[in-house]
């Protein structure tokens, strides 16, 4: 593995052809947004490239691909974005796993899998990065490919929400918004509007909350009953657990999802004095210092008390 | 009225001295950032300088006034800051009514009240504008005083996602980050953390959702009943607005609050396709394209009939 620098990446994509781009598994605005972006670019040179992802893009991104020529080669170049480890790549890992030339990523914890890396680890999304190579490929950036890295940066801030977010990201955000990026449209699409589903959903939600430890702790528990009163389904649930530690003094929040054979599995969030990973880890799951999760064999309410047990006893330390 | 640019409203202030500076009553992040950034910006070039408000600060915004000086002095010079009528200053309005040298403001409503106006109506945040007075002044601006501006600019915007936002407002944001302002801890106080009463009021806010012709408009009612039973007040109702148009579909979003002595109001939003200020304009209110407000001297329900039938005689169109 060798590191590279944006400049570098830029000759070096400028150089090679019948590109293919690789996202992660259960994509997000992000991946999607440095994909399609780059792949736009690359076209406009005259490059052929096209993305692929293992799972399905969720309906709200497809403005991302809208109007992208759908290009068949033999794939001579593969360029992996933002993404981590390999085994991200989901069903793709056993195409692919050893053969990616380039990765562009923000992750600290990438492990070097590609032949070249451009990692910045400061940058709050990929996208600020894939933004800078495109920038030294000397493509004009056209409305399509800001929109696509617009979507990136605000996706993986939170809406600039987050103390990722630094200058330097505002900045991109206010060079591409100048560049034609739709701003009011891609925000209030990936943060504004829901679904009548998901509404009726994160009211149940809502109604369904219980707080202990002095409300240093709260509870949603998601049932099937809830899913079908709704006319959810789990994939909606992503909204859910930020709720949980929306509440002053809630440091630890628990989402515990009933699945449909009984058994249940847990979202965490928590801020800075919970190590969330920490809590996953007691029940074999995993995650982030603020967000992880992990499964159960048996029923929410079992869960639950498990849960609970282990929360008061990291909140007592 | 004489309107005025930036260099002759940061002209007039370094003449004046003994200045007071007024905020809207229901005070918000912007008027409140604008206020005390200015004060602050005053007092480090030698003037002397107070905030006054109407209604109490709201406790999370304490960090904004904190280490201010608190001066006493005969005003001789009085600028509001983020008040688009003179009635907005609330309790204030009968004291300073026709007394206002200077306005400093983003509302395209704006009546002209002040001898002077500096209006930039594009602003997405009186902050943004005010920020640029600062500079043209030529403070040092220090962290406090980023503090202040960036949480005007955050508040105005919903954390940077409404519409209005542009890439000035975008790089206002990155040029206060550089000059101190700590855009995370400010954002999660302002957008993550929720007071429990707040908490509560949603709760019961969510539930008395309505929907009318064909959910394209979301009704909240808020009454003096669930004030009581969520411990919550009118000074935390800011936050359930947003909350009638984010399901997909609606066009139109109505928070109505019941007052103390029955009567009512309303707070607007809409998407594109409806204009808020002229809803609220039939009722004698204003505001913006997509957020406005109005005041009933009637009850909730009378108050939501005749809404209702002005919103459907709008979506008609």
């Amino acid at each position: 593995m060798k590191r590279i620098n944006v400049e570098k990446c830029a000759h070096m994509l400028k150089k090679e052809d019948n590109i293919l781009i690789l996202t992660h598994a259960h994509p997000d605005g992000d991946t999607l947004g440095c994909a399609f972006g780059l792949c736009r670019a690359l076209h406009k040179i005259g490059k052929k490239a096209r993305v692929i992802c293992a799972d399905e893009i969720p309906a709200k991104y497809s403005y991302l691909f809208k109007g992208v020529e759908k290009q068949e080669f033999n794939e001579e170049y593969i360029v992996a974005v933002d993404v981590a480890t390999e085994n991200l790549l989901g069903a793709l890992e056993k195409d692919y796993a050893g053969k990616i030339n380039l990765c562009i990523d923000h992750h600290p914890s990438n492990t070097g899998y590609a032949q070249n890396l451009l990692l910045v680890a400061d940058a709050a999304a990929a996208a600020e990065t894939v933004f800078k190579v495109i920038k030294a490929m000397r493509v004009t950036i056209d409305k399509q490919i800001a929109d696509c890295l617009f979507t990136g940066i605000t996706t993986d801030t939170g809406c600039f929400r987050y103390a990722s977010t630094t200058s330097n990201t505002y900045r991109a955000a206010a060079e591409l918004i100048d560049l034609g990026a739709d701003n009011g449209r891609i925000n209030r699409a990936m943060f504004e509007t829901k679904a009548k589903t998901l509404v009726a959903l994160e009211r149940l939600a809502i109604e369904s909350m219980e707080f202990f430890s002095d409300d240093r702790i709260c509870v949603i528990t998601l049932t099937q009953e809830m899913y079908k009163k709704s006319g959810s389904n789990e994939e909606e649930t992503e909204a859910v657990p930020p709720l949980t530690r929306q509440q002053e003094g809630v440091e630890i929040g628990l989402t515990i999802k009933e699945k449909t054979d009984g058994k249940c599995k847990c979202s965490i969030r928590t801020y800075e004095s919970v190590d969330a990973s920490k809590l996953a880890g007691f029940f074999g799951g995993g995650g982030h210092k603020q967000a992880a999760a992990c499964k159960f064999d048996c029923g929410t309410e079992e869960a639950k008390a498990m849960l609970l047990e282990k929360c008061r006893e990291l909140l007592s330390k």
